[in-house]
């Protein structure tokens, strides 16, 4: 008896690719000797989170109508390396809390912070190694050149800390390289895992990007306009902290009385300083230019994405996801 | 005019291969924005050191005739890898010398010396990406497996601190990992850039192990026993701060009377407590003993060493400078 074998692409759903990202991630044991480095590992590890950044290696993988398989070690590598900058962070920054947990460095020490994540770092350089060699050292330099962004990104927030002069270009120059290039990166690992055209993978880098920007504007935008319900943080809280957001920078820009802004940042009593600073922000109209902006990136985004070779229809759940992701209300 | 080319591969002397690895870090610039973070790095790499590891990178390709461009990349690599370990190592046992400089922790803080570590750790990556992508895997799987099991050796370390029922087979393996396997690496990484045969390439690696064992038990024993003139450091650093090393265990293993060890760890004065404890070290045969382990181990690397499949005179100079490493008074 013979059988006819039909070899064609399947574009999956994003629940199921959501599906084959949780599965990656199951039951993945790190514990071995020495346990007070593999402890912390396998606590951070198995925290969960939103897994977005395989997500979207898988998501641009089927795309490009490529082999998930071609993509799972790197994408496991880029979820292990931004957990290893998590813990890092938390150091730098002493952040208690890790997605409404202690953060390894507070649950145990710096020491153990700083070694566990140099032993994921290290971890998440093994899986990019398992790469297919023919697609290895075009994923290895993404792989590298975004680390060494995301550092660079990390210096420019501390620096930012200090710094009382920073421009809202230098803000965007920031976040670009903390937050939106690995977003970046974990699309086109995809596209390259699905061997696309270099045009295309270009492409979807750069509307990586500025998703990425638009991501983290909304981040900023939620801490101060969302439903403390619906977003799962106490709002206000970049306000309490005096973080150098996009709305606080824009405020600074626009204000016509720094003093007032100074002495509202200055306030104590964590209510009433959050509604000053609201209050200021309203009246300065922050709230739609922060939504206009993001609309903005996500508008500019929408046209490099358009102009991918690919069938619209094949492209319709990354965009509708990714709507969902920049207009987020959590 | 003709001319004939004839082909045939040079023995470098160890002079000439160390002013190849001097050139390999001359002049190089690591500095570009955020100064913050690449300050750091450049201050950690341009203090010098010995460049052993990519000596032993050099040597062992030049062994085995390979090409030295082959391995320059991931020579340089693991010199950088080397320095950010030092970079981490220095925050988590407070170590505020190196080199008989400030260390980067103590000069700037905690936070830089975190982060400039983790993109010196990068920087080593990009390296290491250049190699020829024949030779690509095998050397990154030889950095990737060396890069975790420094951050193990590490681990044990900092656990023996705390733990007082240390075996020598505990101090052997924590030092295998510590010290031994990157001074092995360093030659495989070489002998797989010549394409040496596979045998060989495990003979020269094993062969390493015990010469990065007997490297670090002739460090633990000039602490006590050098002349602190040709040793460069102070004598006896390693008893005034209760290190566990083998000399110490050994201590503790033979003698019969352990609360009269106990007793002289705990004098306060540093001159009466390193007399006192090398007074008791020398009752116990220490110095011979520490010396008969050292002369075992490299006569096991120089069985292993003689059966690497090279003509003896070529293998002359490796023999010759290692033996001086292990032998070494400084």
């Amino acid at each position: 008896m013979l059988y006819l074998q039909v070899i064609f692409y399947t574009m999956y759903t994003t629940k199921e690719l959501q599906e084959k990202v949780s599965k990656l991630f199951e039951n993945r044991n790190y514990l071995t000797e020495p346990n007070e480095l593999y402890e912390p590992i396998q606590y951070s590890l198995s925290q969960g989170g939103k897994r977005l950044r395989p997500l979207l290696s898988y998501m641009a993988c089927s795309l490009f109508g490529g082999d998930l398989n071609e993509v799972s070690n790197s994408a496991v590598g880029l979820e292990i390396f931004h957990n290893f900058t998590l813990l890092h962070d938390d150091i730098m920054d002493k952040s208690p809390l890790r997605r409404g947990m202690a953060s390894v460095y507070h649950k145990w020490d710096t020491n153990t912070a700083i070694l566990s994540g140099d032993t994921m770092f290290v971890i998440a350089y093994e899986y990019v190694t398992k790469t297919n060699p023919g697609i290895l050292i075009d994923t290895l330099k993404t792989f590298n050149q975004t680390a060494r962004e995301v550092c660079e990104g990390q210096q420019y927030d501390m620096n930012f800390e200090k710094n009382n002069d920073i421009s809202i270009d230098n803000y965007m120059e920031m976040i670009r390289l903390k937050t939106a290039v690995l977003i970046a990166a974990a699309l086109k690992i995809g596209a390259i895992a699905a061997k696309a055209a270099k045009a295309d993978i270009d492409k979807i880098y750069d509307f990586g990007i500025l998703i990425g920007l638009a991501f983290q504007l909304r981040d900023d935008y939620l801490d101060a306009f969302g439903d403390s319900k619906i977003f799962g943080k106490p709002i206000g809280n970049d306000i309490v902290t005096n973080k150098k957001t996009y709305l606080y920078l824009m405020a600074y820009q626009l204000t016509e009385n720094t003093h007032k802004l100074d002495e509202a940042f200055a306030i104590d009593e964590v209510k009433e300083k959050v509604d000053t600073v609201l209050k200021i922000y309203n009246d300065l109209d922050i709230k739609n230019i922060t939504q206009r902006k993001i609309v903005e990136l996500y508008d500019k985004a929408l046209l490099i994405f358009n102009s991918i070779n690919r069938p619209q229809k094949d492209k319709e759940q990354m965009y509708s996801f990714l709507h969902q992701l920049v207009k987020r209300e959590v």
